[in-house]
């Protein structure tokens, strides 16, 4: 039963500048939220944007790859809002994949750093987070959005490349893992989509790329409108994966 | 230039009970919307109500699989609205391709009658649309959305079946379609997009089905708002594909 | 129960110069092949290659997408080896689709003719052919090889392009269609696949393309060596789709 | 240039019973083999079997997903070989993914374990083999097949699944090894390719199963010839991806 001192919030990993910021804004304006990066210094004048905003957010610094960040983050929450006393509504894994081209038989240890970074984080973030979104099915409020979680792809979540070997793996296997999700979590009422961002994402570090063609980049507020478009689905209509690319884009 | 006078309207083919009635719906409350569908009688009640919440509509009876019937019907539109003052926001192919399952060597001339006239249908409909949607690109007022055309899709999009190769071959070649249109017009700035309903629909033909099981359904209200979606994305963030299904669909 | 007077055939449709030469002489080291094109001139060197070679190979000028062509060719078959008298060991529908590239809005008729031609072409032969592997399930000979119905694909079976939406629709229908008839025909003992064959095919008119970087172009006798390969599969391991291209294709 | 005294080798990781035998069993018929398993056990009645067959082999056990294992591997067969005087003129990682099927949020460690371990290995294999396979490209004597690298993937390379997050991570990340390394060797004349075997393989551990229905599991030999027709291939056509089945088999 719901009850009406239990507080739905939402949990970004990866909740940086860029992409992650515009998520996290947007889903301030519905829920707490709650921002999860490696540096306090990300997150702190994403706090304070929120709260100058009206909305609420705590900044989290958890490095979610490492064992045990996800479980004192839970904790962490719990002695917040009281045990017992929140589920999650949305939770969105942001978290960065080393992106790098290289030889592969130049490349070293790094080789596997990013795809075993990438799938401990998924993974981390995925089971701290799975029983508080299935909180939320049976307890959550008359006519609440079913709760969500959202992994963010790329290109070389579908393609492998020269040199991306990698990334790609990272990609391709995080991908695995919202399927498999979607598949069993779907059926018990969460809704566990994918989205495939294939383009160059406007932010600070890319701006003087294609600098002179208008919207040639991702506008990360529009990730974020489809990420909440993808929340807003009811259950009778979940979306389990969409793309994401400017219009020139070549693919 | 835009021209004050010049009018964006939505124009929606398969707008019968169902799925299309819940697109027209959805537009109508932005955009005048023009329905096709090949009987006046599915076309008068949903007229009646989207003028009657305060929406404009025209029903045009049209077979679209038919040569000349959207010339007839862009001519029409021209009659209604003036030449050059009219533009075209949002076109949605949602023609139904004949389902049928039945073994391949009992079939016989039908077997090919659903993906002609599907093809047939979808092509005719998008030469006629795209240089109205252009134009909405050239002489759109400020601000506007980009100009969309949409697809539906089925799960038969993505994989054949057995006794399904009609079926499969229809909506195999819509996808095509709708990939190659987006790659030649996307860079044009038309917002070309393809939906893959993965699941059987809430109408009034299915709702025997599955009566039991609440949202087992895809809801046809969620399909509209979905193509909606599709459409309220800047041209830095557009998707050329989405699913849909419900939570319980075995995938 | 096998014949001693059962005769195992194979029959490929699109047996032109090029790739469906390569195929004929590679089938016909082991079955009496018959050829299908449009036109005589193209079968009658190959035929005659085939004979002095130690092969048997009848030509007969059938153009597929016709109705009837396929009915009229398998009588002729029946009149040649008796009716009830020989099975179809292998059967390969290599016909071309018409590849062009143009502006989507400036075609006329032609953009769905390549698409009707080819579905129509695909599934004439399908019907002729399959009651004859079918046949062959049943009374083929001890220790053959399970009947083959091999379909030709190309880069655009999985892919749309700018402009290419006519052929794009045709190959993915096709393949659409190869799947349909492999889950329906795989279980009775037919193995069903498709190829896409993903670069420039070396042929007499490719021959100024690429012709300064060797093995750039694809080796139409290796495609009829793919094409075997499939066939030699036990039907414990049928593959039922492979593709095709030269080692330094961009992919 | 090619050195009469340069020797090529195949080389097979995962070379235990079922599958892996019969890889090394069919490579031993053109090529002195190298069979890796994790256990001396599982390689020595396999390296007497293709002695006795007349062929040459050589057991190492060696723990791919080790460091340092595929370094000390390549290092002895240097001493065996001479160095520089060996080339790899096939390599194949048929090391199994462990695969379990179990709840997400029961699983513990171990669920990112079979990832690893996969992609460890996959990656020291392909680091290790690919010099001598380039090597195979430099100074393999004239006629030679060109130097190939297979995977072995499964149904989970393609699609995740309620309880098989683990596995399918570990097959979605080696085939976008796979295609990440085709995409950068393909063009220096090494072909590597992946296989999807979809379906339950006929091994002594799966001989209860389906045991009435003959043909119902893929026999290995077949996977086995399937690796060779890839090796078979000369640079002009090259397979990048083929699937394997039953012909019963639902897909």
């Amino acid at each position: 039963m719901a009850s009406k001192l239990t507080k739905s919030i939402a949990i970004i990993a990866g909740a940086g500048p860029g992409t992650g910021a515009s998520i996290a804004r947007r889903f301030a304006q519905t829920y707490p939220v709650v921002l999860l990066a490696r540096r306090a210094s990300s997150l702190d004048p994403l706090v304070e944007q929120i709260t100058q905003a009206g909305g609420t957010a705590i900044g989290i610094p958890a490095d979610v790859t490492q064992p045990g960040a996800m479980e004192s983050t839970m904790q962490q929450l719990e002695r917040q809002y009281g045990r017992d006393h929140f589920t999650v509504a949305a939770a969105v894994f942001n978290v960065a994949s080393k992106f790098s081209r290289s030889a592969f038989l130049d490349s070293g240890e790094e080789f596997l750093a990013s795809l075993e970074a990438t799938a401990r984080g998924a993974s981390n973030f995925s089971k701290a987070v799975l029983p508080f979104l299935l909180r939320a099915v049976e307890e959550g409020p008359q006519g609440q959005l079913p709760p969500t979680l959202v992994f963010t792809g790329a290109t070389a979540s579908l393609k492998g490349g020269s040199g991306l070997g990698s990334f790609a793996m990272s990609k391709f296997a995080v991908r695995a893992l919202a399927q498999s999700l979607a598949r069993e979590f779907g059926p018990k009422g969460v809704h566990v989509a994918h989205a495939i961002i294939d383009g160059i994402i406007a932010t600070e570090q890319t701006k003087e790329y294609l600098a002179d063609k208008p919207d040639a980049k991702i506008d990360p507020d529009w990730i974020a409108e489809a990420y909440w478009f993808l929340h807003s689905q009811p259950r009778s209509s979940f979306t389990h994966e969409l793309d994401l690319r400017p219009y020139c884009e070549t693919w």
